[in-house]
């Protein structure tokens, strides 16, 4: 039997980084419709100007500035309206000095223009004059050609995950397609023999499959794809031909449960046992998650992850979905929240620990609560949003001290 | 031409409330495989303890607790090994005094033990002998029959938003599917001779459709279905046409652009020429976002949104976000973050204030950096991930000031 070997959360992210970052997975043409929450694997330069023509921010009239120089209430400038632009036309007019055009929102400037005075600034006198009565500035009311975004222009870079305030930009550029990372393909292995899938009838002593179940939708959450998600028996060679089968077809597999010390830990054996680099971590000074197992065979990568469900979704949150990031170059903004801590939490001495909290706001202020109990193993996971973390150096956070809240 | 009425966001809020909280949406039943981020429509009531027997928490022996009281490095309590749980199944040996029984993680506690001693604190002298160094109180390592969740106990409440950690849950408890609320249905139409969609070649004077891509991916984060995207002309008898279709087939119609007003305002009479309350907003004291009009027709939901795509995002996030979560009762966490103004942002007196943001992190602190700029609208979309809101009677907000930012 190997004792764990137990390493640094910092050194597993510099192992994963090492080992796995040109984990090739490719990229996938999508359309702009199908694209929110996936990788862009591409930089998106714009091949034209926006916006592409001088456009007025108002509904109002077009004219030169300097015809509204010194005009005020009491003296007014009278301007001979010489006509409309239509919305989505090209303005064919062009403006001299006393003349004014109506323009909606959104309108071509006629040339000429230099400023737009809106509607409400102006009296109509008649069906050709109208009054303005304060001085407008150059370019007031005016977005130029090219103002937001330049020909040739980096518009969204390469690993963003997409939002959709991305696509609306997309769509204005007429971009109706983009290279995206294809989904990372995940298999699931739950293992052991107590562990019952919901179709079978529960029995004294077994329990149900809750790490598949969660890590499925952890996956989904993440964008990736499950090829499988199975339950294997403590048993080396089902497992070994189990793993063996998702090596073929996945990019990575998790394995739930059996990589604790113990009589029954065939996982360690079936990492080593196929082409490649084997076992590369064998415990984590991380708690909750120490007896995780990461390894490579057949270029493809294995977690084994502890059974206890809380471990299983921090190691994941933690390493898996690290990984994700590195693979692709994944950009994903903000998943943490800053709170102020509720109560006091001790840390384990020299492990990273992840206390699981919920967020409650109390007269505007946002605390984190932590979720305790070695038992309330349901209550921890349905009442908790997200973790704190405590470094291995630090003795524990404080009441009243601000942290970081990351969401699962 | 009917001019604005403009309300404040807490009366659109009631007004929304008042007219739409109990439009019918329906449940359907969904595989817990597919129920990530759906709204629970059901309380989630356990029928089953859990644990459904005392467990233990580590891997060791179960003993009487008794039998160790007074033992030390120098006077260990030796100790009958006779016999082991295996994983999975009834532990059918009944324990008694100076006896002791292997028990593996998770493994059930045979009668009569009530403690477990880890094996990292045994000594096994012989095949049926071990020696214990240290004490152990009643229940130690072990979790009772019950602990986490009583039979009967609410787990999951109605108007949840299913989270992967819930799917742990539900399949903890052998539940299988789950009614959730039915996708609200949802028809997009942008309005306005100068837009046009992907297919169409880019002329001078016209703008491709930005919002009814972005409002799409926004509906579907929010969970919506849409059942279609359309762009229509500034004629009113053709939006009136999509409108009446629209309100056969779905639950919400958001039209964009043509709700200003303007020589081609349709919207406004559009939703008044259908049998319902017709136009009950008709102008809003936000910023942006002040032409905005909400109706109803035909007991659904019409929604005109400004033209800007910030405005639209914005409205959508303040008033479609809002309806949904009170049609649902839905719970989804917390969606935003505290952080720390990076500069002066100024407000519109007597408007509540939207201003777009993206988020910094500079040694350790989150800073909230407002993006400006009258013109760039493409930057201002690309580079938000957010936004702060600056309430009526605010003057601004003040760099390093604590602010919430909503994310989008």
């Amino acid at each position: 039997m190997d004792f764990f070997n137990v390493v640094s959360v910092d050194e597993v992210k510099k192992i994963l980084k090492e080992n796995f970052n040109n984990l090739c997975i490719g990229l996938e043409e999508v359309s702009i419709l199908d694209c929110l929450d996936r990788i862009l694997g591409e930089d998106i330069i714009s091949d034209i100007n926006v916006p592409e023509f001088s456009r007025s921010t108002v509904d109002g009239y077009a004219i030169k500035s300097s015809d509204s120089h010194g005009c005020s209430d009491s003296l007014p400038s009278f301007l001979n309206l010489i006509g409309e632009v239509n919305m989505g036309e090209s303005a064919d007019i062009k403006i001299k000095s006393g003349q004014a055009i109506y323009v909606p929102t959104g309108g071509m400037i006629p040339d000429g223009a230099d400023s737009v005075v809106m509607i409400e600034h102006v009296e109509k006198l008649d069906d050709t004059t109208i009054a303005i009565h304060r001085p407008l500035s150059y370019g007031e009311n005016i977005v130029y050609k090219g103002d937001d975004i330049k020909k040739g222009e980096i518009i969204l870079k390469k690993g963003k995950k997409i939002t959709p305030q991305d696509i609306g930009v997309l769509a204005s550029l007429g971009v109706k397609t983009v290279n995206v990372y294809k989904k990372i393909k995940f298999y699931i292995i739950s293992t052991g023999d107590e562990i019952i899938d919901l179709d079978e009838k529960l029995k004294l002593g077994k329990i149900r499959d809750i790490n598949g179940y969660a890590l499925y939708s952890l996956i989904k959450k993440l964008g990736g794809e499950i090829v499988n998600r199975v339950i294997v028996k403590d048993d080396y060679k089902l497992l070994r031909e189990e793993v063996d089968k998702a090596l073929n077809i996945s990019n990575i597999v998790l394995i739930s449960g059996g990589s604790s010390v113990g009589t029954r830990d065939f996982t360690y054996d079936v990492i080593n046992s196929f082409d490649g680099k084997g076992v590369l971590v064998h415990g984590v000074s991380i708690k909750p998650g120490k007896p995780t197992l990461i390894g490579e065979g057949k270029g493809k990568v294995i977690f084994g992850l502890p059974g206890h469900p809380v471990s299983s979704i921090i190691v994941f949150k933690t390493f898996v979905e690290y990984l994700v990031k590195e693979i692709t170059g994944m950009k994903d903004g903000i998943n943490k929240t800053k709170a102020i801590m509720y109560c006091n939490v001790h840390s384990s001495p020299g492990k990273e620990t992840y206390q699981m909290v919920n967020l409650n706001e109390i007269d505007g202020k946002l605390y984190a609560v932590p979720n305790f109990g070695k038992s309330g193993l349901i209550t921890l996971l349905s009442k908790s949003c997200g973790y704190v973390i405590i470094k291995s150096e630090e003795e524990g956070l404080y009441k009243g001290q601000e942290v970081d809240v990351y969401f699962i």
